[in-house]
């Protein structure tokens, strides 16, 4: 880690700056895949999956079978904690999901707002070294709280041609059925336009390299709707002198080893924690299978030395970091001056893994300071608020008056006559 | 309007389309626009004054004493129609700012989702024919009630190099005392960018023309928030032989009065209810300041003739209105059956203008089909809402297990360290 001492606030703003990831190459290839696929459909996806993902698919959309029996590949004891994390966030997502509330604005002026769910979305789980069927949790549960009508799945073959079994167990268990096999921009570009065998969604929720994520941003600029800005994965942490050394280091690492652009980012006001953090983590990164990933993203890596806890937590809100650890003896009192995260763990015992898993929070969260305007994905995110008005005759009359004057100013006449001939009728009623 | 007879579905989505306004050199006009106001700051922006709204301004910033006074000029009785139409969106939009509640998803762990405002903002009201103070309340009441720190808003000064006392009534008003005499895209650049007067902000709010909507659009795609994807506004009313043709057709006039692109659709199970609605919309036109504008947009809508009220709320889905006006015997029935849709307004004496200026809800709205997957503005968009969590010894004790099983099925055993290397800790206190 690189360590820095008392950084002066002209410094602060490029202490913030996060990598740019600029590859012109990337747009071109991404449109060309996409433009592809909108035009030859499954032919296309198909002949994709055999140049990228070395797999011959003769049938892209998993059989209800091969999702019926995976239960018997998942051992009983992971079964058994998917199951704890699902009720978890169970139970987290579905206190988000409120009923709607009658507001009687002015007597006869009756309003509300419902939530009513995105009929069709799509879920997009990636590949690579293990399967990530903690984002099928993720994403897959508030999209049923909700009530989405349709909701498919796509993720890339393995070696085999087969979906990981963990990968099908835990979307079978969330209420997802329609899986395909597909990976990459192409499988983004599936459910943005529809193929034969895709069916084209709404929204695309979900995590993915760096061709995914300019997928969805292109999708994105073509009226489909994305669930978060994406960006690579950060943590920041504030402890002071209270913390355990070994605890900090276990975090930072446990966010290191995501991948080599991965941010991590130490704030304290205790220079010994420092070194002994930069110790601890010398010393647990020898034992991390991921190491090599890990070691690349903390070279990069900043410890910041402020002179009080004032100042980390006014630095971590500029940065507006994804996740937000805050381990330090007034944790709470500082948890509640927090203005741009995208989730915080308050105390020693609140590592961010809990909240990657099974406390129920979300885990699909905003990153490169987009925290300082959006939100994590939750049961909002599967929902549009539709707000409904029911005027009766005597509210119209309670009303009507000042509608006619402000449509009058805004020299909005039919707007206002469409007050005025109801207005007329309930004279004469 | 142009009458469609019991359309076959496989008609219906193409209905559905609305027109595309595609014009290659606004885009390179506006990435122009913002361009130079990036590298050239104030400077730029007084030059397009001068040349767009051909006004030399001296002085960008409203200065404290005009907005002080505008009360003077503004007519008592519109004062009087402003402050309750404030009350108003202020009670139905302060019922949105729902307090955080802590979930225990388990003994010991603790998670919460708090609502914290939006640092800073920006609002853009459009200049033209007249002011719309309306759009100002609807967006700086929700502002106020979330919390942002920092509010500006840029609207184009007149001809007289002023803005209108009524746009700096609502503002003051409403809690706006930072205001820009700006318009146009370089007022979406100034607040994107910042420049040496203009704040920089994170989220833009607020409609304008295709110029304003091409700048928002590019502002996002480089990092900054918008409120809602734009487009020309809509209105679809359903409407049984129990609606009062005259009602109907003065409705549909207040959406066609908006601009010649307005989308104006009636779905109705009565022959004969369009026949009337025709006759009265051709009678009260003559009469409308706006007519010409109003005419040109009643030419390309459509009113539709359905074999039953079902046929119509199922087309209404899938065309998924800016607006939905149900004016049917059984509305409330109906309007439980809404899936896509901004706003919806039930009854005959809920007409669009009541939620345009008065009743409570938002009257920025998803247009051009969003609204099958966005929600209108409310004091959610001025939010993020972050999640936090909080584990005891004992929760951690809880939850541990699960996560690290979890954790090593996803390969990523630094996730699991950071609680194992907890729970350890915990077995020896």
């Amino acid at each position: 880690m690189k360590t820095i001492l008392y950084p002066v606030p002209e410094t602060w703003d490029g202490l913030c700056k996060r990598p740019v990831l600029e590859n012109k190459n990337i747009d071109t290839t991404v449109r060309a895949i996409m433009k592809k696929v909108k035009t030859e459909g499954d032919r296309a996806l198909l002949e994709f999956s055999k140049l990228f993902d070395k797999v011959a698919v003769t049938e892209m959309k998993v059989g209800k079978e091969e999702i019926e029996e995976s239960d018997t590949h998942v051992p009983v004891k992971l079964r058994k904690a998917i199951i704890i994390a699902k009720k978890n966030i169970e139970m987290f997502h579905q206190a988000q999901n409120l009923k709607a509330k009658v507001i009687e604005t002015m007597p006869g002026v009756r309003c509300w707002r419902k939530n009513v769910p995105v009929e069709k979305v799509g879920i997009y789980i990636p590949g690579g070294s293990a399967p990530l069927f903690s984002t099928v949790l993720m994403l897959a549960i508030p999209a049923k709280i909700a009530g989405c009508r349709q909701k498919i799945l796509c993720t890339p073959p393995g070696a085999d041609g087969k979906v990981d079994p963990v990968i099908l167990y835990s979307a079978k268990l969330t209420g997802i059925t329609e899986i395909y096999k597909i990976g990459g921009a192409q499988a983004i570009a599936a459910m943005a336009y529809g193929t034969e065998t895709v069916p084209k969604v709404y929204k695309i929720f979900g995590p993915g390299n760096q061709y995914v994520t300019k997928a969805k941003e292109i999708a994105l600029s073509e009226g489909i709707a994305i669930d978060v800005p994406a960006g690579p994965s950060e943590v920041l942490i504030i402890a002071d002198s209270s913390a355990d050394p070994e605890f900090i280091a276990a975090d930072l690492l446990s966010q290191a080893e995501h991948g080599p652009d991965s941010q991590v980012i130490l704030l304290t006001d205790s220079k010994k924690l420092i070194k002994k953090v930069n110790e601890e983590t010398a010393k647990q990164l020898r034992d991390l299978p991921r190491k090599s990933i890990a070691g690349h993203s903390l070279l990069d890596s900043l410890a910041i030395l402020f002179s009080s806890l004032d100042e980390c937590i006014e630095f971590s809100n500029m940065y507006a970091p994804e996740h937000l650890i805050i381990n330090t003896e007034n944790a709470g009192e500082l948890a509640g001056r927090v203005i741009n995260a995208g989730s915080v763990f308050i105390g020693k015992y609140s590592c961010e893994s809990a909240g990657d898993y099974a406390s129920g929070p979300n885990h699909t969260l905003p990153t490169n300071g987009f925290a300082t305007t959006y939100s994590g994905v939750s049961t909002d995110s599967f929902v549009k608020k539709i707000t409904f008005q029911e005027l009766s005759g005597e509210g119209l009359k309670n009303i009507g008056p000042s509608i006619e004057l402000m449509a009058e100013a805004e020299k909005l006449l039919g707007h206002k006559k469409a007050v005025s001939v109801r207005l007329k009728k309930l004279k004469n009623v």
